[in-house]
């Protein structure tokens, strides 16, 4: 594009945008919230359980702290793991992993050496673009964070590699295997193969969160290897941590969280747990079992979430492609399952652009924030988290996210 | 007594044990778990709370990490402090208490001079008797743990005071200032202002575990000063963190429970729980408001379980007086409130009268568990916990408990 005409469509921008803000719009994509419409697909929760015995078991008072039987099996049908190799316990699988990692801090981790807060320089491998609450997670417990390129079917295996096998001081990996956030990518089979395989430090670390292992959009349901089975197999069996809840399922705010590990993990968890608590919330659990019985009826019921959310995701992909399709100054994620798009422009226009749509009344979630430290270092990507808003916010906020990209890339 | 009169009784105590035994019972009075019929007090949770919008917030979603406004509001009310000073959380103030020490020995506390888990022989002050949980967190933590005896008031001041103020190591004391768990013992306005102005580490804290504060078993309402508020005026606000739960009011098993402290205690453990949780379970927090509406229904329903726990302890002490009343080998608390009774028999008796007892089909709380590490110094402490078992129940374990004292005291 000569000079000129580069002028003449940034005139073009500039008055779409001006118009667009003149909207006074006032629309939120930062996070990753169901939206009412979903959260009342569950609500006969809300009276439920109605009574409180399960299997022999008065969920009202003190004890259980492995979580009900019924709730264990529901959660080892998720993660395709025995139900003894579970835990069931509150309502945030982002408090089990915090637990998981601030335990290895305190008292070390089986097959390691010692508390990890004795340990200087501590590591940890962060795919990015990734989920920021798990980096902060591990930045507030004082490891250096790594940063390796996300690839369509997971992280760069070559660094991964390189990094876990030199150095005993890297604890651990970050990963979304299924519908990856931000990026919606599907681990690969040889990507498992090689982590479960791969040289590391004997108290290395996966915490393989499957927050979206039901989460489709569409009638495909890519199958995700077992991640246990393959560390198991490589005599790594401790390697992975694996977590999973009905936050996206149910309702976030009252949601159960699972973990799910080898028998020397869930020894070790237990014997901390026994401290840390009496037991989790019982009777949450059994509202969840008498909600779905079982998980046929969760899978039915994600598909009801998923006819909500498909046009959501349509509808972003249908204005990229009409507003930046074929300029060559964009590219996005189309996700099959999961809750968010990732979109890649230009580098060092993400933060540029992010700004723009919040003076025009649109909030996104800060550019960077897909990177450790909030800091993506090529500041290009973007991610859109349509699910919460009604549909033609979504449309419309993408509107905007576009004329802002386009400006961005002219400036 | 002559040694003649001793054998004579002491072959009586055998023929009555004997026969207690012929009634192959199996009694468990080990824990102070509510009844079923406490628990029934409470079954209207079970289908509450229909609907989901608390103040302008939908419980169902993600967020609101502080606990609702109501749940702050309620608890506020229990711990005597103002709400902004009140965090609401899951379902067990155990939980709590172990994050606050965990979160010191990670990152420090407030006023301190870095993490604990630093800090070589660090110390904790266990008033004993005392609640088992309690020792096994700081013991699990690394904690040297201190025995200071209770009285009558609280812990021996004068002991605590030597033992806070000479040494920057001890990080702490557990106190349980109403209804003391084992004795039913509350603090007096002396030991509050004691513990309040006294010299201690910049970064001491008193973990006022204010379980039993609406949990009393007859009319009157023993005031207790108001802790915080001493601490204040002593220059020292930031030294009391406060804990209270719903477990002992509705169920065990799902209740809700909160913390209270000072300005800069509230934001550090709030910089904490942000990396920690995305916020706690709402929709049962709205439960329990639904339920309770406010503070004086709790108060009116606290009056329902009295009147089903009353008649357990006065069984209690009725056995005893009848048993073991006089004979000058035991001594037993008469608590206005709570969960225990404690009973102290001469030294080096209670291990094998609590043998005695478990072969007689009755068990008790194991001796020395009231003590740290589960060791009594004298061997002569036994907790009763009347609360769970049906009262016919109640009264004859107390019945087999009162011959294996006498049995265990004529060996």
């Amino acid at each position: 594009m000569s000079n000129c005409e580069l002028r003449a469509r940034r005139r073009e921008f500039l008055d779409e945008y001006a118009r667009l803000k003149d909207l006074s719009l006032s629309l939120d994509m930062t996070r990753g919230k169901p939206s009412a419409e979903q959260l009342d697909l569950s609500d006969a929760l809300l009276s439920l359980p109605g009574e409180s015995e399960a299997g022999g078991v008065d969920t009202r008072n003190y004890g259980g702290a492995d979580g009900l039987a019924g709730a264990r099996q529901l959660f080892a049908e998720i993660l395709e793991v025995p139900p003894d190799n579970v835990l069931v316990g509150g309502n945030a699988s982002l408090t089990l992993m915090y637990e998981t990692l601030a335990r290895a801090c305190l008292f070390g981790a089986p097959g390691g050496s010692g508390p990890w807060s004795g340990i200087k320089n501590k590591k940890f491998i962060c795919p990015a673009p990734g989920y920021d609450r798990h980096f902060t997670i591990t930045e507030h417990l004082g490891f250096e964070l790594l940063l390796v390129p996300m690839r369509d079917d997971g992280p760069d295996m070559d660094e991964v590699e390189s990094l876990a096998g030199g150095d005993d001081s890297v604890k651990g990996i970050w990963c979304v295997p299924k519908y990856h956030n931000p990026t919606g990518a599907c681990y690969g089979a040889d990507t498992l193969a090689r982590l479960a395989s791969m040289r590391a430090a004997p108290d290395f670390r996966i915490l393989w969160d499957n927050a979206y292992a039901e989460h489709h959009l569409f009638d495909d349901r890519p199958a995700l290897g077992n991640i246990a089975q393959l560390c198991k197999e490589a005599g790594n069996a401790d390697r992975v941590v694996q977590f999973a809840s009905t936050s996206k399922i149910c309702h976030p705010g009252s949601g159960v969280a699972a973990m799910a590990a080898s028998d020397a993990n869930i020894a070790d968890a237990r014997a901390h747990l026994a401290v840390q608590t009496i037991g989790p919330d019982k009777v949450n659990q059994l509202r969840l079992l008498k909600f779905f019985g079982g998980i046929e009826n969760l899978r039915a019921h994600m598909k009801k979430h998923a006819a909500l959310l498909r046009p959501k995701f349509e509808a972003v992909w249908e204005v990229l492609e009409r507003e930046l399709g074929g300029l060559g100054i964009a590219e996005w994620s189309k996700p099959r399952g999961g809750y968010f798009i990732s979109l890649d422009i230009p580098d060092g226009c993400a933060a540029r652009a992010v700004q723009l749509a919040a003076e025009a009344g649109v909030t996104l979630t800060a550019a960077g924030a897909t990177f450790p430290h909030g800091k993506d270092p090529r500041d290009r990507n973007i991610r859109i988290a349509p699910t919460f808003p009604p549909l033609d916010d979504v449309r419309r906020a993408c509107e905007v996210l576009a004329v802002c990209v386009k400006l961005a890339a002219s400036e």
